[in-house]
Parts: C-alpha cells; sequence; structure tokens
C-alpha cells in the first residue's frame, strides 16, 4: 500500500452505485455527452455508471447495496451471484489494482437525504487529504468528513487507494434537484482540475489549516425488542448535519412526544442525520468529532 | 351518488398506500395502538394499512401503484392479479359501498417530496368542502386542492364518496419527519372530531371565503425522443408549490444551464412540483387555478 502516487494515469468518475441518487448520474451522463468536460491533458479520464439496473428502476440496489459489494474476500468468493455482487466482481476486474484499465483515482458520486451540503467523504492518506483541502479551498462551504481506512473495505472506492466520495444534500431518493446536479458537477470539474495540476507539480503545500469531521461511530433509532421504531429524529436535530451536539440536548422524540437526549460525554457533530438508506444499516446518524489540523504534509 | 351524508357510521383512516410514505404509517401505528385517540362516539373508526408489502419493502409499489388500481373495471376484471390489483380488491371489498363494513368517509394519508406543507386534497363535493375549509379554519396554512371527480376514478378513496387525501411535504421518501408526522396525526384528529360535531348537527354553515387550488392539469419533464431527460424543474420553481408562476417565468433547467420559461397564458399555481413518484408517470408538476370560493352551501 502506497501512501503517494507519482502520477495519476487514469481517473474513475463513478455515479450511480445507488440507483435513486439521480444527480450524479445526470452529472455523468453531461460529461458522457460532453467528455470535453472532464478530459485533461496527463491522464485519462474514464466513467462509470455502476448500478445500471438499480437506476433503470429507481432503487438503490436489486439485490444488496453495491457499496458494501466490495470485500477482498467477496470478491474472491465464486458462490456469490447476486446481481450487485456480479457487478461489483466486474468492476473490479475492470477498474481494480490488477484489473483490465486499473485507475490511479475514484471520484464517487452520491447523494443523501441528510441536509450535508457538499461534502467530500475521504480516508487521511495525505494525497486524499489535499485533494479535498484543495476541494474546500475553492468552495469553503465544501465539508469535510473522514473515515478510518477499515470503515471503506467493502465500499466501491476501496479497489482504488486515492479518491473521493462526494454526498450532496438534503436532497430526496428519485429527484433531480438543480442546485445538487450544479454543485456536483462543479465539484468533479475542480477534482480533474487538481489532478492535472499535481501531475504538473504544481500543486503547492497547503499551510493553511484544516477542519475536517473525523468518524467516531454510529447511533440507531431506538427500538423495541421487535425491532420497530419507537421515535424519530428530534425536530431540533433533523438537517442539522455538522452542528454540535451537546450532552443532554435533544436528539429523539418518541411518537408520543418524549423526548430523547443525547448521553454522551463529548460534544459530537452528527452527520448522516436521517438519511433514508440507512434505516434498513440500523443507522440514524453518524457521529463526528471536529478536528483542525495543521501543516499536514504531503507524504507520511 | 348522493351529496350529502345524513349519519356518518363508519370512518376509515388508510396509511401506506404507498410503502414508501411513512410518516402517515407511523401516525395509524399510534391510532391503532392508542385507540382512544380516534374514537369518537357516534360511528365507528376503522384503521388500514393499505400496502403491507410495500411498506416491508419500503417502496410505493410492489407490481404496479395501489393508488391507480381501483377502476371499476379493473376490480371486476378477474384476469388482473398482481399484488396490488388483489389488494385493491380485497380493500374494495371490505370497505366499498357493497362490502363487508362499508364506510361512509375515507381519509387517505400521503407524504410528498414536493414542498406542499400540509395538503387537503378532495373534490368539490359540499361535504368534502366543508370538511376541508374546518381544517382549514383550525389551521389557516392548510392548503386544499380541488380535482375533478374524473380524476380520482382509479384511487383508492374512489371507493367512496366522502373524505379527503391528506399530503404532507416536503419529505423524502423512507423517511420519518417528527414534523411531518405530528402535523398528520393533529390533522385526523381534526377531522375526525369534525365528523362527530356532523354527526351531532353542531356543523354551522361557513359564511367565510375559502381558497382553494384547482387543478387544471400535468406538465411532464422537456424528453428527447428516447424519453430522457433533457431538464430539471429549474431553481427558482423548486420548492415553489402554491407560488404564481406567470408566463415567461422559469419553469425549466437544462443540463447545459439553458432557462425553459412558462409558455402558459395564465398566472397558475403549481403543486406536485419534482415529485418522485411522478417521474414515471410523466408529471413534473401539476398545475391549478386558484380561487375563492364564496359562500358555498352544504347541499347543491
Amino acid at each position: 500500500m502506497t501512501n503517494i502516487i507519482h502520477s495519476i494515469q487514469r481517473a474513475l468518475i463513478v455515479a450511480g452505485v445507488h440507483g435513486n441518487e439521480l444527480n450524479g448520474i445526470y452529472a455523468l451522463k453531461k460529461f458522457v455527452q460532453h467528455p470535453d468536460l472532464i478530459r485533461r491533458n496527463s491522464f485519462e479520464t474514464l466513467t462509470l455508471l455502476a448500478n445500471p439496473k438499480a437506476f433503470a428502476a429507481v432503487r438503490r440496489y436489486i439485490d444488496q447495496d453495491l457499496n458494501r459489494s466490495f470485500r477482498k474476500s467477496d470478491l474472491q468468493d465464486l458462490t456469490r451471484s447476486s446481481y450487485e455482487d456480479i457487478r461489483a466482481k466486474e468492476i473490479n476486474y475492470l477498474f481494480g489494482a490488477n484489473g483490465k484499465t486499473p485507475v490511479d483515482v475514484i471520484l464517487d458520486i452520491h447523494s443523501t437525504t441528510a441536509n450535508m451540503g457538499l461534502t467530500v467523504i475521504t480516508n487521511d492518506r495525505p494525497f486524499n487529504l489535499q485533494l479535498v483541502a484543495y476541494l474546500q479551498s475553492l468552495k469553503p462551504a465544501v465539508n469535510i468528513y473522514i473515515l478510518p481506512k477499515s470503515k471503506e473495505s467493502s465500499s466501491l472506492p476501496s479497489i482504488c487507494e486515492f479518491g473521493c466520495t462526494i454526498e450532496v444534500g438534503a436532497v430526496a431518493q428519485g429527484v433531480l434537484q438543480a442546485d445538487c446536479f450544479q454543485q456536483t458537477e462543479a465539484l468533479i470539474i475542480n477534482a480533474l482540475n487538481y489532478l492535472e495540476k499535481y501531475n504538473r507539480g504544481e500543486i503547492l503545500p497547503f499551510d493553511n489549516s484544516l477542519t475536517i469531521y473525523r468518524h467516531l461511530g454510529t447511533i440507531d433509532y431506538p427500538k423495541n425488542e421487535s425491532g420497530e421504531l419507537q421515535a424519530m429524529i428530534h425536530p431540533q436535530l433533523q438537517f442539522q448535519d455538522y452542528q454540535p451536539l451537546a450532552p443532554g440536548q435533544p436528539m429523539f422524540l418518541t411518537f408520543d412526544g418524549q423526548t430523547i437526549t443525547y448521553e454522551g460525554e463529548l460534544t459530537v457533530y452528527p452527520v448522516f442525520i436521517n438519511e433514508a438508506a440507512y434505516y434498513e444499516k440500523g443507522i440514524a446518524m453518524c457521529l463526528t468529532q471536529k478536528q483542525l489540523i495543521h501543516n499536514y504534509q504531503l507524504s507520511d
């Protein structure tokens, strides 16, 4: 595993890992129709509509979540044959490290029903931090959400060391929303510009500090013994992604109107609050820690 | 067909006609657990989770839209046997005019990704207008959307002369949102209170004027010859349900950033703007005419 890239040969723009996240899919369609938008001199840009069958059905997935189908052991397991299992193997065969046209960087476009604005999700590999820092320097409203490397092991971007996942929201599943479409498009253009500058050696070390939100863990909805929901996200917390949540503040509201407060010891910054697709995963929100990184380096 | 009811014997609260519209479903679950909330002295209140299989799958429907499955000819067609066809026949057999426990009034709870706030949809039968006028008198923010009777012919409420459909939004599919849940619950309680007052002869004729939005027609997204979307709802129109749209104002935005304006002759009031479930129906929005009704009567 390397932490730096000497030169980017090939970048992959992915959309439609989830078939009902339309804004990224239509941004990708635009790029395919206007390849000049994503063509750069120093590297090749590829595109992938990851789950076309789910897109046709306007559903997140057909048999299982494609973005949880890339565990190395699963990719090698010949008995796994759901639609998404097969699709994951195909994608890995094409673009993975030992694939036909291995890619150096993946930009994977998603959307969320949570109010996460424009978010880039990555790990703290220095190349990736530099990339997202650049994106934030052009658009300060971009939020940076850092996952531990272990959390990514079954996701599509895990087949490649470098890149980031883009989330935009709040937007409903199955809805094209012009502001989200435009923000996504602009972010991809900026990311490709970054890769071009990187290849040309034009990236200056950032000496600014960088605000990141580091993943701590997840919180499930209150449920009864049968697994039925007993409460909703509290109205005071709904759409408050990236805002501080202090011990004692409202977190959930039961159907009878009782408030359930956050009982942790530290102030946290919830994200993915009330994401529609996470009910089935037992996630009401992800908790993060807000951090300031100073003088981070290109190599570690 | 009658336009008045002498006495309400039985009212039916329906939720989950669409399995991914969670707020109504959880309001219904609460009513089932706390029957005192919906029990009234002068009539019987029944409840129905209309599409349990779609709810379990968190999808609008399994095979076809249940709320388009109630055409009289379809209900009598023995060859129709999709999940929703069978379900529609069961529901009609239970609650329809010639059913086992026919109901006099249906309150059918939905939600929408459009920014329609709290909306009641009905036709202009005097009983229904009185009901929704009462609901608006208690909560002035309630919007009244009037459909021609012909538009309802395949919907679940078409099996009954009286009642209304409740829409709340904007809320994403598959998401419980506390404010929407609470608004829905309160509206149902108020509607049941109205029915109780009606049976007791306590309803006074309203002499106030009433603002309604009358359905005019629908507009599809711009598409190419293959049926592919060529534009999105314009950002200036997104979430502007019930606001005036004048000729020449922006309606759509192409993926290349070109504005498409509204070219009708009259100012209209769009609703169901960018409803996720209506993409497949070829509906980008419904157009309505805003009207003031004066001195409407209980019988016509």
